[in-house]
């Protein structure tokens, strides 16, 4: 099997997603196919659907894996809890907001989009006057993007979660998480979302192939009523066949199962409180490493900054999709490039899934010799510098070889 | 990794759906993740969009392979062509007829549901009478499913078009080919189909999650006037994105789509119309076998035979779970349900994608011993030295090692 | 990667070695490498020279796994625990208890071969004979083939233990369990075995690459004086390694090592007894189809029967390795071919390790297609109705699916 | 199946052998066995030893691929060349060459030792007074390590060879390349190398397993008197079978054939050349990045540094083995240990096979972290600052990329 572009060495995979796979989940998806309707499928589906409601820190929410991307679990919470017409919330904020924003129109929800400039998160204040202005409730839904993959800022839920309860607003949460869940604190419970979703391939480390969404008791009661047309994504079918024990409305990969068992294994070994810390050793470490370069963070302030990915503003007189072609060309290193408004504009540096300090230092070298091969006056070694010094005062040992 | 009910020896896998995984498929995807947006993603999409085309026997079609089932290939290719409320014609002839009916309906089209005695083919005389009495062509397509994997009926898709051409009906040709394409003759220019789709786990053994739909230009033509509401599902964001050589408006999985590459370079080297021969070879031995057991073939005649599936009905005293149930349980051979109608009545025996002779007949011998298991009086050796004597006829030498 | 002689559907492996590896061993060899000179790699170590005591039923013996194959293995053995011309007494049975005793020659020891009849099991009498007369203990060791791979006899070891203790000789009993360790009861310490060996790619259903060799405390003791030259199959380097704690002279395959772990974790799964009651199943079912063809099995009595492997004689019109040829070509089945003495006379099927019921009938009927195919008057399904008949009544049901 | 020590992201692999393996490589092994003497085996043994003779730089050497590690090569080299009590030289200028020196002593040769200190290459002056002395050429042959993986030393062949042709010496000239071929210049032919060896688990970068043996017409006829015991080491036994068409006299691992087959198109996709040029780049960069840490290279004049591995000499207030331990317990960096004369007092840094630019950075970036954290004053950022600023000047574009 040819592979298209062979270079010596590993490739260094620092797209905000698809992230680096653990070899143990790997080959635990190195495998037949096996009958999805014998006892062994639904037992091993059984233990998922409990597992993986701790990474949405639920013990209420009912999960759904969708053999689909995140652009699929959008959907599948829009439409099984809203119907044509409805009034949303949205903030656009960067293009994977704008994407969603875009399918939601096109569900044809009314939607009143909240735009920040892009660097920026969510205008909440724009919310709070909403909220206020709407006593009789005609607002269904707040819909926001947890982390915006684009921009790199990361948005505040829990202070959504107290502009709803101050009005006291029914309106449904539904929340984005793809580039933030299993990466960055996330509190499906106690913050009240309503719907929560993430996709395989971000931080959970896995190949591209589940959307996985996790509706509140909310959620699944809207879903009753929601009139918006829906087969494929329907949660109806899967609770049905939830009841019969027998849990797939369609076939799933098998593969994916026994990869999201893996995956979840070594997210519970690390520990998921731990895996959270590990993003923001990397974020913070990313983020000094940019600032001793003499670069600018697309994230504008410190409150919005992300731990799964830095977007990184290169000066007018380069084109950062230079960058990244460079980076891969010579270093077989994936930066992300810079999309829609910001694109040639800034290059995106992903932190989060399965990686370590010394990926990640090794990552932030080549993105200097770049930055000089391009003609930016970058002080080789200036990031891994800042970067190891951060490194080695917060790295702890790793707990099975203490 | 656990294995949920581990088993001594190979699992036998003769459900119709998820198939065998040859070895050269599960090793071109025991992979990494990859930027899909680097050069190389891009290059390897290229070469499979045209290649995939020869599955479907189609040079005008346009491919689209979705991260999806077959459930969403049905939605894709509906949702794309019709608007809410138009009038199709839909043959229900078993489990997956009906479910994609039921898809159908729930889409808010109009159906004329043309039913058969499961067993048997499509009602082509009722379609004769409503394309004739449908002069103003109210009937916006003809919805069928190539190969019902419930009763193991295929049907006469030529007869559908000369139909439609006898009618000079314009209404699009719609196919289910999930478990005929790759295994079955399927000519969709010939035949002018309008939408065919099939699933990545059916004969093309690959894991589950490619809805590969492939998209006449008529269909194409059609699309920009549906009014059916679509997102994840539109062609119109993977067109968008064709055409800027990119391929892909969401994220793929980057282990399927090298898993596809090397799925259609095994099917290239074997030839299609060999592989296709290949499976009337097994088709017949497995029917040949059936016969010498004594038992009914759940297809009442002839020209409907299934070359992918066969269910076999078992006597009133035998339920033919316990058979399903006995086979995993014993002997490690997955064999399919019957459903919904047939449920209890019929067994399935899968004899598509990647397997050979000796692999049927050890099926074949395992389902004469759980069939002497459960109390049905066959005689051992029947049915295998009945498929073997066909086959050691038929079977020729394995080209490459002449 | 090309495979060098593509066929549709799975390889039918049924020579006796190399055999099936479960998916499950090659998930857990599908790894990078590691250092070996972390604190891991001697854990695991640790763990597997423990176990693999098991499948030699010792508690006292030292086991040595050498990155070899059972060539080296012998080697080990033999220069380990002797010096040159030392008196070896070493039984001729079939080409590989040859090949022994061509090593023993080369290894300029002074053997008294003792032949049979290919076909037929150690000469015991002739043992008998020749402690008898020895009473001053010229002969320095008892070299016995446990299962001849080429004729499919298995020595009653036993027997030999008796006649050393009748005797009351003090020689050294050495044994290849290559084919019969892991399948075939095998009892080091009841039996006084002083070195029993075997190689990775046999019962073990690994791949080829270790040479794992156990030694009794009087072995170790001979080892301390034996003059026979020796470095890379030394056993005192690895016992140094052994006492330091490092395990290893020299770098291990990391890859088998965890091959090995899984490989032990299945067995010990499946249970030990269990697992040879299995390979007694299927030798069973073999001999009742060859004796349905008509076919004469090479082992002479029942008493040498062989639950690994069967070898089938031929008419003299037919030559067997045509047999081999044929079966690979048209039926990708893979037997075992005459060697030497009995090329062309016998084809061979091997029915040892990972394998289970429908596996074996599968092998049967191909094997049946084959003698039909060169011109033996075979009844097609004859033998597999005889192995069936048996197997159905014998078969337990998987204890982990009950 | 556990892994005995996880730790979140890649392990670091630095030790020089085993050393980091192509993910090609990976899915070429993740296989089934298969018969070995099947027309399909042979055939790919014989691509095998064709095309292995590339990486030795010869077209009249003769390829041996032993199931063994590079001590099992040795020992190859060695009995099939020489006579007990024939008079070797041997240099002792590390761990390895003195465990070649100890198996030579062992093998029964007459060693004269030539010590160097550890850090220096092979005494040439002496090897040329021995041979001025010895016009009656008792001396047989001369023992030679190209690369001294304990120390980091590279000896210059073309010297040795210039000796021989000087004093018209017949002695062969044998040499261990385990740590050099594939990676360092290597020309068997044109230096007059009469056996060379190498293990897979070095530059080619698969698992170990594979002893690859290569021996000149000169070698070849030596083997024919020389009078060493060997059976499972003897070239005489594979040039049978090759001569047979058959290649194996007993059982290869067949997973190591396809890996190889894998590697060696790896390797010339790349281009030999460009192989050994990208380890100058990876072995110069390390060197810079040491002098900027302010420690110095065990190796003590530049003509003898190694491309391979480098031996960093720690100051005597630090334990070179700490730094090994703290590498792998908190940053999943395995470096290699000092051994016997310099253990505690250097550790090693691998360099070799599949391995980039931006993986070695990710490693020195480590190194700084380490020496920072055992108390050594080092700036961190500094060596990488070095090595980064030689390889943005030096690193090439990725062919198949631009």
């Amino acid at each position: 099997m040819a592979d298209y572009a062979y270079g010596p060495g590993r490739n260094h995979l620092f797209v905000p997603g698809p992230v680096n796979i653990p070899d143990q989940v790997i080959r635990a998806m190195n495998r037949q196919n096996e009958d999805y309707r014998s006892p062994a499928v639904p037992a091993l589906t059984k233990t998922l659907l409990e597992d993986v409601k701790q990474i949405f820190k639920t013990t209420t929410g009912t999960p759904f894996l969708f053999p689909t991307t995140g652009t699929g679990a959008w959907e599948s919470a829009l439409t099984n809890t809203l119907s044509p017409g409805d009034r949303i919330v949205s903030f656009l904020i960067g293009q994977f907001s704008l994407l969603w924003i875009d399918q939601q129109q096109r569900l044809n929800f009314k939607v009143d989009v909240v735009e920040s400039d892009w660097g920026q998160g969510a205008d909440l204040a724009a919310l709070d006057y909403k909220l206020r202005g709407d006593p009789s409730h005609t607002i269904k839904a707040i819909c926001i993007v947890h982390n915006e993959t684009a921009t790199g800022v990361t948005n505040d839920l829990s202070a959504v979660r107290k502009l709803l309860d101050k009005h006291r607003h029914p309106a449904l949460l539904l929340v984005d998480g793809v580039s933030s869940i299993c990466a960055v604190d996330f509190r499906m419970d106690e913050w009240g979302v309503d719907v929560a979703l993430t996709g395989s391939q971000k931080a959970l480390s896995l190949p591209t192939g589940l959307g996985i969404v996790c509706a509140s008791p909310k959620a699944l009661e809207a879903s009753k009523t929601a009139k918006s047309v829906r087969v494929f994504f329907d949660w109806a079918d899967y609770l049905k066949f939830y009841k019969m024990g027998t849990y797939w409305p369609y076939t799933p990969s098998i593969q994916l199962l026994y990869g999201l068992r893996a995956a979840l294994d070594l997210i519970f070994e690390e520990g998921l409180d731990n895996v959270i810390k590990r993003h923001t050793r990397l974020g913070t470490a990313t983020r000094l490493a940019v600032e001793a370069w003499g670069l600018k963070n697309c994230t504008q302030k410190e409150e919005w900054f992300s731990d799964t990915v830095t977007a990184v503003v290169v000066p007018s007189y380069i084109d950062s999709s230079e960058i990244v072609k460079h980076a891969w060309k010579r270093y077989n290193l994936s930066l992300g490039l810079g999309l829609n408004k910001v694109a040639g504009k800034v290059f995106r540096i992903g932190h989060l899934g399965h990686l370590n300090e010394l990926q990640l230092l090794g990552c932030l070298s080549g993105v200097e010799m770049v930055l000089k091969d391009v003609g930016y006056p970058v002080k080789l070694g200036s990031g891994v510098a800042a970067a190891a010094a951060y490194l080695s005062n917060s790295t702890p040992l790793i707990p099975s070889r203490i």
